[in-house]
């Protein structure tokens, strides 16, 4: 499909993961092989992206399981326990992770009665149907969106949400994709995303690869782009969705759904039902990362402003339901009232 | 004042401007002797803001004046002429630069019957009537805002209208102070307005300077912050006014003032009478200026996106009169209804 990829188990017991940090300068992979440094991978922002951080949390159990000697079946829960802590701790926002250990858990739970030995083949079988499954759903729901995009369309997209957001093809930037496989001719605006350059350093770099034409634009420049340059649809991720529809995102999503509305162009949410979270009844419930920052004050090896600059640098914000046309996911386009609408689709065989 | 100035005349024919481009990381300065490397200062951003590209393009024509050897009234005033044209030419959206050639020009012609002799020395006098009179602009509009901002006060503020970006004091950024000055609890989130980061490279150092508490934050975020942090006002600087209020400012500018309205806080834009265009009827006319790819793609020595990566850059945007809650001048604050009140404040006497 393409020469990079974003994770890979290793027959040996490890997690091959592409290094997005060096990107687009350098593909480069590192390679781990305990839950704890998979954590430290989610956190520094090797591997990023609410599917791909799910599916990575879920390989982070798999190398618990492989590597331990532990053959008391209570001591071989506790540790899967631990590890799944560990990993669920590395980032708060987005619910995947959660939702990827839990999955695993309780499939674990569910066999119990196995010798040690055959569960630890289960968690690793878990974690590979989760990362088969990541793909055909993202398929899927950009496959669903075909009938929101016109034949000319210009999309404005936030973010990375692209075959590095995932295992492979993407959310909202597979519908973009999607759109352009069949045929349609599509104009990419692509806002940078500071302060980690998602949108410059990986979208650019994706839609380079499939040979989508696209331009990069400040985030600053969303108003003008979407007053001026005939934007059909935004399209953005999630992080979380809460029962009501509010959304977690990279920072940045709310300001330019503002800035949507106020263009009336139609904002669309793309993301896996997983990524909904029924225990959230709003967007008051999630937690939003703040991260560190230096994150703000240095592009690379470049000094922005004075080194003992106070910085605010929340990693997400939340764009109330009200902002969102519609929310994209595998079980079909969820449409406005919101709690209704998303409680029937969750609740829907899977 | 303070321990750095961004422009000054050396009695042997120089103009000595600080270089903004290294800031804040060095401070250092660059001569110019002529009005062609004036014009290129200001194309460069070596120098910039509205107000300080005016006084700096009636320098360019001081130096044009200082140095000719031409002793003809004709040549002398053809050749300040040209040197107006190549300066106006320098940036297009801020009409700053041409109120300032004109201004000299229409001094110059209103004198023709004296010696050329005579002349050199008024083009110099007025280049030097008009930085002493940026100075007390800004600090009567400052002080005019005073009775718009509370005792506790959060300001959102854009790009950087500080001293660097005048002669000294600054428009929106002078109000901060001013309040600031007169005892308000003042805190100030920065953005670090991309792409040239004239918010974290300029704005938090003078903030820094000032002693003024403060908060940096990346461009997107305004949306969370304004829903989050109890912002009171947001102040931005101005380019171009026209005749209905519309104004071009940096681009980001537009999409803040969109995320201001949605959150009902008040959005000043400040400004000298000099940025207010009577010839321009509305935004629509203003031209906006498009920067290089290179501007986007890299910051400092840090390449964020490929290389080849198709960049659309506009140095700023109009922010409908509409979005305005009050255009702060040295004459006095301007409400709405503003090509009503636009007209009145400029017809009185300056």
């Amino acid at each position: 499909m393409s020469n990079y990829f974003t994770l890979k188990w290793l027959p040996e017991g490890k997690l091959h993961l592409l290094d997005q940090r060096s990107l687009p300068l350098r593909l480069s992979y590192l390679d781990y092989d305990s839950p704890e440094g998979v954590a430290e991978a989610i956190r520094s922002m090797v591997v990023r992206g609410a599917p791909a951080i799910g599916v990575a949390a879920a390989y982070g159990l798999a190398l618990a399981a492989y590597h331990t000697t532990e053959t008391d079946m209570d001591k071989f829960l506790h540790q899967l326990q631990r590890a799944g802590e560990v990993l669920i701790a590395a980032r708060p926002t987005a619910v995947n992770l959660s939702w990827a250990i839990n999955r695993v858990l309780k499939k674990v739970m569910a066999y119990k009665e196995e010798p040690v030995s055959q569960l630890k083949v289960r968690v690793l079988a878990e974690a590979q149907e989760m990362e088969r499954e990541d793909i055909a759903t993202n398929k899927r729901m950009s496959e669903n969106a075909l009938p929101l995009i016109p034949q000319k369309v210009t999309f404005l997209h936030h973010c990375n949400t692209g075959a590095l957001a995932t295992v492979a093809y993407g959310t909202a930037l597979g519908v973009i994709r999607a759109a352009h496989e069949h045929g349609r001719q599509v104009f990419v605006y692509v806002d940078e995303t500071r302060p980690r350059l998602q949108g410059a350093r990986l979208t650019a770099w994706e839609l380079k690869q499939l040979g989508i034409p696209h331009a990069l634009i400040v985030d600053g420049a969303s108003g003008y782009i979407l007053k001026n340059k005939g934007v059909n649809l935004v399209t953005v991720g999630c992080d979380r969705i809460a029962a009501n529809g509010d959304t977690a995102n990279k920072v940045g999503t709310y300001t330019l759904a503002l800035a949507a509305r106020a263009h009336q162009v139609p904002f669309y949410v793309v993301g896996p039902t997983s990524t909904i979270d029924l225990n959230t009844p709003t967007g008051e419930q999630i937690p939003i990362e703040e991260r560190s920052a230096e994150e703000i004050l240095w592009v690379g090896k470049t000094q922005i402003a004075p080194g003992d600059t106070p910085v605010c640098n929340p990693a997400f914000d939340i764009t109330p339901a009200e902002l969102i046309t519609a929310i994209i996911t595998e079980r079909g386009i969820i449409y406005p009232p919101y709690t209704e609408n998303i409680s029937k689709i969750i609740s829907q065989k899977g």
